[in-house]
C-alpha cells in the first residue's frame, strides 16, 4: 500500500506518474480541502476534483484543472445574470459540484461523497479527503483576510502574504481511513504540492502530523522548489510568509520532523551535497533527480524515483539495525 | 393593470402576446408552482422558468421551454455519472436554477427569489409563484402515484389519471400581491393552459378562488379545448378524470363559479351557440375567436381578444347597471 498527500494541480501531475506504476487498489490519496469553496451555493472541492479527473482520464491537461474539451455556457450565463465568474467552472465540470452538493446535502460527509463519485467515476483508488469537517485555508494579506480561491483564482496570487490560518483545523480530525493509511503503508509520499498551502492544511488536521512522525513507512517529499523558486504557482512565496527559505533546505525545514527523504531536482545537486555535509548528524536523505514533470514519462519517471528512494531508504535502514 | 393566471408552455405563449400589447408595468403573472421540482437537489420552476424566459425573449420556441440555443453538457455528463437525466436542463438553463437554489437556501422566499431572478433578466412585469409554500401536484394512476414532471415528462403523460391531489394546498397562502392583484386589477385572465393540473394548483391556494368570486374585475378564461381535445398535452385526458365533459362545456363547468367570459376557438363556434341558448340564465359570456397561436402575431391577436372581451363585459354591465 502507497499513500499519497496531495494538493490539487501539482500534485494530480504526481499521482497520475503513481497510477502508471501502482495498481490502484494499492493507492490511497489523502487530499488537501483547505481549498474548498461554496461557488454559487455549491461545494466545491478543487483539490478533489483535480485527482478524480486526472485519475478518470478527464482533467485538461492544457488547463491543468477541470475536464477537457470543457465548454462555459452555464458560466458565462451566471455571469450574465449578475453572479460572480471569477472561478471557472465549465459545463462538464458542473455535474462535479452538482452531485457532491446534492450528496451533501442529503447528509453524507465529504468522504462518503468522494468515495460516490470516485466509484462512479471508475476510480478505484482510494481519494480520501483530509478530513470531514470545514477546514478554511485564510490567507491575511494587505487587502484584507482572502479564502484560498480569492488569493489564487481572483486575485492571481499577488497579494503580499503575511500570515496564513487553517480555520477550523484546531477541531477537525481526519477522514475515516486517513490515520491508518498513513500508519500501515510501505511508503507515504509528499507530492510536490504547495507545501503550506496544500500540504499545510492536511498537516494541520489534528493526528496526521502526530502519524507521520510514528509511521515505521518512510516518508518522502518531492520538493517543489527547484533553485530558489517554485516551478509553479506562489509555493515560494508563501514558504517565505511562513518564514522559510525558498530552497530545497527550506522544504526540508517545513516539513522537519516527520521528513525521512526530500527529492530534488538535479539542478540542486550542489544545494543536495551541502545539505549533506551541514547535516551529518540528520536523518533526512537528500535524493536528486529530474523533477519537472514535462509528460506523462516524466510524472511516471519521478513517481518511480519517489517510491525506490523509500524502498532503498528502508532497506538501508534495515541493513543498518542489522549490522 | 391586467393579472393573468397561468401554467407553463401554453400560457407563455399567451403572455407574449400580452406583453405585445400590454406595457410591462401593469402586468401581474401569476404563475403555477405545482410542477415545481428537486431536481439533482436544484430547485426547478418550470413554469415559472418559461414565463421568465419568455419575457427576457430567451425561451426555445423550437421546444417551447428552457433556453434558445442551449447545449446540453452538463445533463450528458449527470447521465454519464449515474444521475437521472429525463428532465433536461441545459447549460445556460442551469444558471436559473442554481441561481434559485442559492437564494432560497440563503433564506428568501420564492417569490423574493423569482422577483430577484426577474429583475436580472430584464422583466420589468410582476412574475408572481402562487405560493411561497411547497404545493405538488400529485398524479394517481394505474403505476402508483407521480409528480407531475413524472407523468407529464417521464411517462409522457400515458397512464390513465384516476385522481389529482395538491399536496400541500391546504396550509398555503398566496404570495405576497397574488390577492391584491386580483382584487385591485382591471381584469383577470386565465392563460389556455391546462386546467386542472396548470390552473387548478393555483386555484387550490386557500383564498385565491374566493378572491376571484369576490373581484370586481371580470374574469375571462382562453380555452385550452378546441372541439373535443386540447391543443396539446394531457388537458382533455386530466378534465376527464376529473368527471368534466372534454369540450368548451367542461372547461366552462370546470372554472364555474368565478368565470365571466370564456375565449373559445372559431371552430367551436355552434358549440358556443349552444352553450348560449342552453344558459339563458347564465351569466357566463362566450366569445368566438380564433385561439391557436401559429405565431407571434396569433399570440398578440388572442390576447387583445381576452382584454376586448373583459373591457366589452365591464362596458355592457354598466351600460345593464345603468338600465
Amino acid at each position: 500500500m502507497i499513500t499519497v498527500l496531495t494538493g490539487g494541480t501539482g500534485g494530480a501531475k504526481f499521482v497520475d506518474g503513481l497510477r502508471q506504476i501502482v495498481p490502484p487498489e494499492e493507492l490511497t490519496i489523502i487530499v488537501n480541502t483547505g481549498d474548498d469553496l461554496l461557488w454559487w451555493g455549491l461545494h466545491v472541492s478543487p483539490d478533489i476534483d483535480s485527482i478524480i479527473y486526472m485519475l478518470a482520464g478527464k482533467i485538461s491537461e492544457e488547463r491543468g484543472w477541470g475536464v477537457e474539451r470543457d465548454t462555459f455556457f452555464a458560466l458565462r450565463t451566471m455571469q450574465q445574470m449578475g453572479e460572480a465568474a471569477w472561478f471557472s467552472i465549465g459545463d462538464r465540470d458542473l455535474a462535479m459540484h452538482i452531485i457532491r452538493s446534492k450528496l451533501l446535502t442529503a447528509g453524507h460527509t465529504l468522504s462518503e461523497a468522494t468515495a460516490e463519485i470516485a466509484i462512479r467515476s471508475g476510480i478505484r483508488a482510494r481519494v480520501l479527503p483530509m478530513s470531514d469537517s470545514r477546514v478554511e485555508t485564510r490567507v491575511l494579506t494587505e487587502a484584507g483576510e482572502l479564502s484560498f480561491e480569492q488569493y489564487f483564482v481572483q486575485r492571481r496570487y499577488q497579494d503580499e502574504v503575511k500570515a496564513i490560518r487553517f480555520e477550523g483545523a484546531g477541531g477537525a480530525i481526519p477522514s475515516p481511513g486517513v490515520l491508518e493509511a498513513i500508519r500501515s503503508s510501505e511508503l507515504v509520499l509528499l507530492a510536490p504540492s504547495n507545501p503550506v498551502t496544500s500540504i499545510g492544511p492536511i498537516l494541520a488536521v489534528s493526528g496526521i502530523r502526530e502519524a507521520l512522525m510514528e509511521t515505521d513507512a518512510p516518508v518522502a517529499a518531492v520538493s517543489p522548489i527547484v533553485g530558489s523558486a517554485a516551478v509553479t504557482g506562489p509555493a515560494g512565496a508563501l514558504l517565505k510568509s511562513q518564514g522559510f527559505d525558498v530552497s530545497i533546505a527550506g522544504v526540508a525545514d517545513f516539513y522537519g520532523d516527520f521528513l525521512d527523504i526530500l527529492v530534488v531536482d538535479s539542478e540542486d545537486a550542489k544545494a543536495a551535497a551541502r545539505m549533506r555535509e551541514r547535516g551529518k548528524a540528520s536523518t533526512l536523505s537528500v535524493r536528486v533527480a529530474p523533477t519537472i514533470m514535462r509528460d506523462k514519462r516524466a510524472r511516471m519517471a519521478l513517481a518511480r524515483t519517489a517510491i525506490d528512494s523509500c524502498r532503498e531508504f528502508t532497506s538501508m535502514l534495515s541493513t543498518a539495525q542489522q549490522d
